[in-house]
């Protein structure tokens, strides 16, 4: 029975590589899906600050105007990166770790095949011997008794020595995969990185060259002008100047229509999500914090 | 009472102002808090994953026990550099928007010293006008308060510029708030990407390097050690090694222990978690899809 138990033990040792890989395997899919889901929602929220960025800056001075377009549109830049790494995070990582299912599928039955064939070995075998016990003078019965255990044997050899090759392929196979999926994430990570920073870099000269003087002497000049313009006693250095399109008073419907739909646009993004905590509030001293 | 209408109309505009500031100063602390938490779930997710390689390399031969360890580091290292990230981004980004509150609060008070002061002159006002009705005759009468109606309104004047300054102030204020606050937002982003790209192109390098070949000699001695090692027939090339540390048999204790304590530390961080599907199920045909 030597070689049966050294067979069983095999088996043993085969089925432990599979389980241990589908093991694995599995909790890394899960948790790379969920890193690839989470940085979905990170994205998300980005999308929705960059709107929020484009209504806020409607209702501005000129300069911030066009400083905080210009930043909304490298923000919304590294979320098109950001977009682009998670469907490659997909492609190239989530979805061959879930394939593995298939490849263990396929493992396991050849794995099965070969505990038939050791069965039927055992099960040749304890004929052979119970033959032997009982009438051990019928040669005849004997040697064809043998002669079954040689074949199942043989069939049990063949399979095991198939099922070697498909083990160790099987094997190959993981650690070559592991390699290319690990190295994959990485490049993904790697080139979304590489490119949020040249973005950024940008968006940084861009707020660095903001000079806010313009947009107040603007203000300046239309919180007087008013004054100004309506007073009996119009102060000195007070510049009736045409109506700034920023100001509340004059562009309340447009941007408010705005603002109106970027907080829907929010809302709604928010229905699926529960993690997210209210507005802030930061009339008197209701600050979250 | 032109200069009353017009002194109403210069508080609209610095009430909206205020208000402006407001709404859209609690709308960017609301998203750049989201944004900040959810970079944060990133991060745990990650670490999940540190974790989960740190566990499987220790079942593994020593090549890919290796590079799977120095990946592990890495990766590890790559959540350090975003916790730092989101520890700046709730000091530089999220914490200073809040502080709008007191800002804000305190300029809407002066606005409201101002109101109270622009009501008295209304008052004044509408006195003299009844007395002018009522006793046109009265000189004594009416002097007295065309004096009350001189003090409130200098009164009002004072006050309006006064406000003028502080609101002219809150407007300078707000705008380099916001191109420091956003600026800060853009560097912290900025050195995180950096980081990141250093240290996932030394990750790539490791992974480049793993080469599979002796872990699948050492897997194959195993797996046909094995065999050799109890066969009554042993094959030819069949060497029996040494047991190897990585095989399942012999490494079920101590890694199965790590592996449970990675899998409890993974559902105790689920916990606040209701936006993850379960670990993914490879078996059979139960891929998720």
């Amino acid at each position: 029975m030597n070689i049966v138990l050294s067979r069983d033990g095999q088996v043993r040792v085969m089925e432990d590589t599979v389980a241990h890989a589908e093991k694995h395997f599995g909790q890394f899919c899960s948790l790379l899906a969920a890193y690839t889901r989470r940085t979905a929602r990170l994205r998300d929220k980005a999308d929705q600050l960059v709107r929020q960025l484009f209504a806020f800056a409607n209702t501005e001075g000129p300069g911030l105007r066009a400083s905080v377009k210009d930043f909304a549109e490298d923000l919304a830049k590294v979320q098109d990166y950001r977009q682009a790494e998670v469907e490659r995070l997909e492609n190239k990582v989530v979805n061959p770790l879930k394939l593995y299912g298939a490849h263990i599928k396929q493992t396991r039955a050849e794995i099965k095949k070969l505990k038939r064939a050791q069965n039927n070995e055992i099960k040749q075998l304890q004929k052979l011997e119970k033959l032997r016990q009982k009438s051990p003078s019928d040669r005849q019965m004997i040697s064809q008794a043998e002669t079954s255990v040689q074949r199942a044997s043989a069939d049990a050899s063949r399979t095991t020595r198939q099922l070697e090759e498909a083990v160790g392929a099987f094997q190959r196979q993981k650690l070559k995969d592991l390699q290319k999926i690990f190295s994959d994430f990485v490049t993904i990570e790697m080139v979304f990185h590489a490119k949020a920073v040249e973005v950024y870099s940008g968006a940084f000269q861009t707020l660095e060259n903001y000079h806010p003087e313009q947009d107040l002497q603007d203000f300046t000049a239309k919180m007087q002008g008013l004054y100004g313009h309506h007073a009996a006693r119009p102060r000195a250095g007070s510049d009736p100047s045409p109506p700034v399109p920023w100001l509340p008073t004059s562009q309340s419907a447009e941007s408010a229509a705005q603002r109106q739909r970027a907080e829907e646009e929010e809302e709604a993004s928010e229905d699926g999500s529960v993690d997210e905590a209210p507005v802030e509030d930061l009339r008197g001293q209701g600050l979250q914090t």
